[in-house]
């Protein structure tokens, strides 16, 4: 089978020297394991709860860092678009571009990204049955680019709460394409903390653990070398210095199953 | 207290005739009521579930067939925007902006549509909680626009389905706006029929009866000559021969809770 | 239509005073507004959240004491029964036998108290599906008792949470039973607060309210005249002093509706 | 650490040499793979879907062949009991009491069962979260008896589905208890089939592989050997062919996170 795919990065885009490390450490840990991996860093954080929250640099100097790491690295990197518009631009710079899951129906933004020919992937939206996505596939194969992978990151399961249905990964790779899951935001608490959402960084080792054994054809995590310091989504990163010993298990599990 | 607002109108813009019907005689009904009512229609459906159904006749001629109405008719008129872009265009020719459900967290769109000076309407995500609006409204009020109205829709329940939580009529009045009850799109069954979704036209009634009930400012309804006919959401529209007897209703009710 | 019939009582027995008390109150409120009243008491709580908890007097002084009310104030009482073994000796004292949410699907227990000849009120359970109620009511009628009423109660909504799905009131009635609405239980927050449960007072109106405009034959409802002092499930029990105003709404409403 | 136990069966008592076929097959391969086998059977489903189902061929009969199946294999039996009454009883014959989902708030059950001496695996009802177990485990060790397990079968997902939240096994280890996985019930789609409950097959060894990999000290399987032959629960039953290498499975990924 083929080599897992490790997409991994701060959740926004952070000073060079913390994205260099992060990638540094991911991509040490991914050559060490023999997985593939992608840098990911989002240039705008389009939806945070808060109008007060840090929102990232801007796509310019978002998409010159991630430019850089590209360079410096050698390693493919992935980042979100919000609006049609974005695709292009993005897409000059970036391997992989990303829906956000709240806008996985926006046809246009669908279109656009698939348009620009680079692989998409999609994140489920919270809201949405796994067999729905394949109405999402259909728009972006209707540009001809069907390279796209499906993120599962959880469903809506009363208020402040997401549930990960394991059944949505084997019914995603059902419709044909490789399944990512996106460990972290799994375990977000949506407005679980009033003005920003909490998130449970305990689980996101057994939901990776699981979803591998389930059958997963990539693995996505945010992480930072000081969680509790990220300029977003600290609750649920992953501690970088705890990234080496889970994808280690994730990868022996990967074994099992595939 | 204030008059109920009644908003309604086809989901998509339709051909001129079937607009006006539709404008005709919901008008009347709420002229005979004592109502408020607010023409809507939507120039683009941007998040169909499936790339092949009917979008819309784009943004240039839904927004002359709007003008028009509005004219003709001399009532206000609402539509929905997509991105940031359309906010300045859109709210030349209506009344009211308003933001769609997966779209109520987007920032720079929130931004936008209040920027423009006109009232916003923002449909609650199918998975948000109620309170969690508060964090929308201070986007929205971030530009000095305070003329906010919220509307509930229904919030995910499993899958294909929706389950409206009369609580969150209540928790989002605290917060301060006006709130409206969508009773068509909250009986929506999402992706329901496979590569599109259904709906249960018999639940309109009592759930927009219940929404009065528990207290609110007013009522949204997409309706529809013959809404087998409709180009979008036909299952969930109510039957224009039927608004004049719900209106009725929803009014007595109303008068026994405000 | 038939009158809007009104089970009240305290959650668990309680001292003699308190459940005259509350008999008396609602009693005359129902008088006055022409509805039917039932005194409701529960003699075991057998399903507490914590062991701790207090669960009542017994059957045997729990049944005296509904036996006496029923004497007093010359109105029909209810209980709930836990196991087969009670539903004889219950029904040779109160008019109505109660079967809880979570035993509804308890085949022995349905079939006991149907068996009795007495109407048999049924929960719905937070995990059940309104159209699921058919089966419980052919399990009902397989002794030739066809007095059956159903109650909602909340169904499950992620974790520590109910929601109110209006429609199973239209469903549930549609299944040929008058259908009561349990405004206490529905506003419950299962184990809400760590050892036990926790509930929203404020909720039971406006639910209250939005039910009977969806068609309802009964209100169901747990007072108290100091539910902080509550022997169980103060938190969600309406206060004594606020029931006359409620059911003079909620009569207004089913007015309107029936 | 421990080995994995494996508790498989038939839903309900079937006749003796099915239950013979599932004991020996079963056994062989948990004897092959060093895992701990406890052969289980309902000897009554007190609370099917429908009343015309078949329930079981009562307590006598039922706890007779679970004794002639633990005298010939030498293997431990389970069986679940549903009312106080049924517990002192059952547990002269069998080794293990298991308490339903549904009646696992019931605290006279939940006494008596514990009150045996005997160990006690109680589902998670499908209406509780996971930390509202401590609460559960209060009651039975309240007794004195602490041989507690409890078991996740999946949780009320909307109407006729239940979801398994992977979470729950790492919340309710952390209470203290051995924690089984239900891989055949967690699949049941609830009222699924209008009179009956439907399931998913297919997903049975997805999820168990998950829930191992997430962290169990046990897995609950029903199996048939024709599962479309069976007399309750076939459709979410695990063929009798496919139990051998299903454990085989299980048992790598176990070994990769114990």
């Amino acid at each position: 089978g083929q080599p897992l795919v490790v997409i991994a990065g701060p959740c926004v885009v952070e000073a060079l020297d913390i994205c260099r490390r992060i990638a540094e450490t991911v991509q040490a840990a991914c050559a060490e394991l023999g997985l593939s991996y992608i840098f990911k860093a989002s240039f705008d954080k389009a939806n945070r709860t808060s109008i007060d929250s840090y929102r990232g640099q801007g796509m310019d100097e978002g998409l010159a860092l991630l430019a850089r790491i590209r360079e410096e690295f050698g390693c493919p990197v992935l980042t979100d678009v919000h609006e049609p518009d974005q695709c292009a631009l993005a897409a000059e710079v970036v391997d992989v571009l990303q829906i956000p899951a709240f806008l996985c129906r926006q046809t246009d933004l669908l279109v656009a990204a698939a348009a620009t020919g680079q692989p998409v992937n999609v994140k489920k939206g919270q809201f949405l049955a796994p067999e729905d996505m394949a109405s999402v596939i259909k728009k972006l194969a209707s540009t001809g680019n069907e390279r796209i992978a499906l993120t599962e990151r959880g469903a809506s399961f009363g208020y402040h709460n997401l549930v990960v249905d394991m059944r949505s990964l084997v019914i995603m790779r059902e419709l044909g394409c490789p399944v990512i899951f996106d460990a972290t935001h799994a375990v977000q608490l949506p407005g679980g903390r009033g003005t920003s959402s909490g998130g449970n960084r305990e689980f996101v080792a057994p939901l990776a653990r699981a979803a591998a054994a389930t059958g997963i054809d990539g693995l996505f995590l945010e992480t930072h070398p000081e969680p509790e310091k990220a300029l977003s989504d600290g609750a649920n990163s992953l501690r970088l210095d705890d990234v080496q010993t889970l994808l280690a298990k994730i990868k022996e599990i990967h074994g099992l199953v595939s």
